[in-house]
């Protein structure tokens, strides 16, 4: 009986549940596909080159259907036509960059594992009618089992050529077995692969181009952007916590900004991959063919331990541990200053790498932050003379050494952006150009979002495109230009 | 004159240079050789399962090939037998979770993809014949322009997948225009794809496996590991920087213990790649079809902000500014205290995570390690009520206030460790096991190799294993096991 009642009573919740999802469904259904909409337009308004690019891939694509679809082309390369396909879905890649190296990879690892495979062919033919397919195997077997792929940088580079380059042998190895016409089939899939490559190469370049080397040096000044934006609004930041905190009820402010330096973390795989392929890339825009995309991730190295430093300092934010009203006030100004030139140094920096110019007027910025350090030592030093209680001197002291660490960092920074000027040759700066107040124009100028899930072969990187000229380079004593009388045509 | 003596000179010095290069040329060639079998036999000694999988591609391909060389096969299958072979290059991946992701994504997209393709075919008939290759043009336009490949969570999973999608379905939009026989050629494409994605997949997991998620399981043990190698060599390390510059010449020791960490700053993406191919794969060992690989990932962020602590630490080592003898005796046992209880409570985590076994034991550590940052903190207090000079005392201030957040830090991850431990239900440990002195085995165990140059798809991973039971466990007051008499059968 109680089963029973059990059973029914479990009946009816599984109708009432099946119903109440029927009843929902229409609405869950509205919900979701609302939000998949929202997201795409998401998407492509965070990127609009996104939008481009799917334009870009659809466009290539339909061209070479035309080898299919119009009589005299497909006359001449027949079946094969199916391989120019493939190869647009394959190599077109988002930057340009990505695209040459897939292309290149693709053309170059098909036409040696083509000849070579023919030459297998005819090696195995000599063998007779019993031993041809025995040797043929032992070679694809010996091929496909070398562990090139596995060497770093034969992976980082030509992994895509190794993959095709044993593909293809294989192929033409084995099916060079079965088919007779096997030069002709090899000089038709070539050429359709050409097509194809040429197609997405011409399109990538020429149709609003994205460059995986303009992408890396605009995200690397963006990334020491991100920890100017930190580092300027720290000071603020933390003596106002302290103050709220006895004051009692200040409303939470906007504090995306201390979250910025968190993209910096992370970035190291997609500078990597960016660098990997704007070697790949010709020349355009400021950038020559040789540009040195290494020297780029030395500075992204460092800007990655001045954000590890950060990470440490945002900690002494989040501590309990605050530092009392009479230390907090002798050393404000002199930690205020810290972080104020630093950031200016970091954001002249981004600016000078930007602009591609000469980056000394960073130094003048980086030469006040380390008085200031001195003057933080000095202060704490006569803060604990005044006091007893020590407790309330080690968060202070924290801030302060970490502080310092930063200031070192940024010299390093700066020493890696110097020499990046002197391989690329950065224009030096002539002065005299738009001085007073301009600097806050340089904050929240541009941004980087980086795309989550490992999406490491495009950052989304908005800037733009009224920079102006660092207005510090008035203040400068570490100038180099001998002629201010002129306006830098930037 | 002074031109042709130039001119002379230069070409003299272009034959000496080329005879130099000629002399040497033997010698460097046999060097390259030297140097690069020298790396290729690295690369099998760091991980001998790399030599396993490039032996397992061969053999799969082989046994692909056999499509072609048996007669009865060939009959069967026809040229489509290519596709089992470009299937097995393509997909057959180090791991089996990645190479299941890439088969199952193949092979779906292909099913769809197909059968989309030959819908469209026959919608576009309906057109006539002019209409026809347009209707498929702008079908293929739309198709190949959508960009879903652009959503992070699609493109993690299924990048592979929607790439092979647009694909087929162009081909087989696009060839059927001219092919007449299309569905027997749809019906041997699938039908060897499947067959190079069985024989990827069989011997992928019957073969000597490599599982992600296992990888990913050691990885996150390793990382865990590293962290503790780092805080137990610290203490000694940070005291006898001081001592050794007092006393003068102390030799320097073998120090890569304390780069270990490094390696974990930079593991997010190798963690987030093993996680997402985890997912995919068979239950294996002691893991269940859906043990929760996400869970992992948030141990991995706490230890990656754990590191970045360390780092900030390890910044004041390096840092000259060095604590005076008399404070540096006041705060040297606590200071100690705390790094080896933390690092005890992080091996004690790791070994928890190894042997799926409650992570309770580490309680006691970190229990006493926060005891440890009490008696610093008070240490600290009387050293300051003694000395005057403060600048001296703020470096001693920035370690306490650095290991006070590792603390933090390690709290969180025993807390995440925790929630996995309960998600997957890992066993308790009952104690009364192998008592004192092992634990020093558990620090050089298991090493992680990371390979770099975003060959973010493996990890070298060396774990011995004559793992033996915590042994802190004794000591240990938080326990759960009720029952003390008996040894676990791990």
């Amino acid at each position: 009986m109680e089963m029973e009642s059990a059973t029914q009573q479990k009946e009816s919740g599984i109708f009432a549940s099946a119903w109440g999802w029927l009843r929902v469904f229409p609405c869950s259904l509205k919900a979701k596909v609302t939000n998949i909409t929202k997201s795409i337009k998401k998407l492509g308004q965070d990127d609009p080159r996104r939008v481009t690019h799917s334009l870009k891939v659809g466009l290539a694509l339909t061209l070479v259907s035309l080898l299919y679809y119009a009589r005299p082309l497909y006359d001449s390369f027949g079946v094969s036509g199916m391989w120019a396909v493939l190869t647009v879905v394959v190599v077109f890649e988002f930057t340009v960059g990505a695209t040459l190296s897939k292309g290149l990879n693709r053309g170059f690892a098909t036409l040696i594992a083509g000849a070579l495979g023919v030459g297998a062919q005819h090696t195995a033919i000599l063998c007779g009618d019993k031993g041809e397919p025995i040797v043929l195997g032992i070679l694809v077997f010996i091929l496909a089992s070398t562990f090139t792929r596995f060497f770093p940088r034969m992976k980082a580079r030509y992994d895509y050529g190794i993959l095709i380059f044993i593909l293809t042998f294989s192929m033409v190895a084995v099916s060079g077995y079965r088919v007779d016409e096997l030069l002709v089939l090899a000089h038709q899939r070539l050429s359709t692969i050409l097509v194809g490559g040429a197609a997405c190469t011409v399109i990538s370049i020429f149709v609003c181009p994205v460059w995986a080397g303009e992408d890396l040096h605009k995200l690397i000044a963006s990334n020491l952007e991100n920890l100017a934006c930190y580092l300027e609004g720290f000071g603020d930041e933390y003596f106002q916590v302290n103050k709220s905190e006895e004051g009692g009820d200040v409303t939470k402010k906007d504090k995306s900004f201390l979250q910025k330096y968190k993209s910096v973390l992370n970035s190291k795989t997609q500078e990597d991959n960016l660098a990997n392929f704007a070697r790949w890339e010709p020349g355009h825009g400021k950038f020559r063919l040789r540009h040195p995309w290494q020297q780029y991730l030395k500075i992204g190295a460092f800007a990655r331990q001045c954000a590890y430093q950060i990470e440490a300092l945002n900690g002494c934010i989040d501590s309990r541990i605050q530092v009392p009203q009479e230390i907090q006030s002798k050393i404000q100004e002199s930690c205020e200053n810290i972080s104020s030139e630093s950031s200016k140094a970091l954001k002249a920096l981004a600016s000078s790498i930007k602009k591609m110019t000469d980056p000394s007027p960073a130094n003048s910025h980086i030469e006040a932050s380390k008085k200031a350090v001195k003057d933080l030592e000095n202060a704490l030093k006569e803060a604990s003379l005044n006091t007893l209680d020590f407790q309330a001197i080690v968060p202070a002291a924290t801030v302060a050494s970490t502080l310092i660490e930063i200031v070192k960092c940024i010299e390093k920074i700066s020493g890696s952006v110097t020499d990046l000027s002197n391989l690329a040759h950065f224009k030096e700066v002539e002065h005299n150009v738009s001085p007073e107040g301009k600097a806050s124009h340089l904050l929240h100028r541009g941004s980087v979002n980086p795309v989550l899930d490992g999406d490491s072969n495009h950052v989304v990187i908005k800037i733009d495109e009224e920079t102006v000229d660092s207005p510090e380079t008035e203040k400068n004593q570490n100038l180099k230009a001998p002629n201010p009388g002129k306006r830098v045509p930037v």
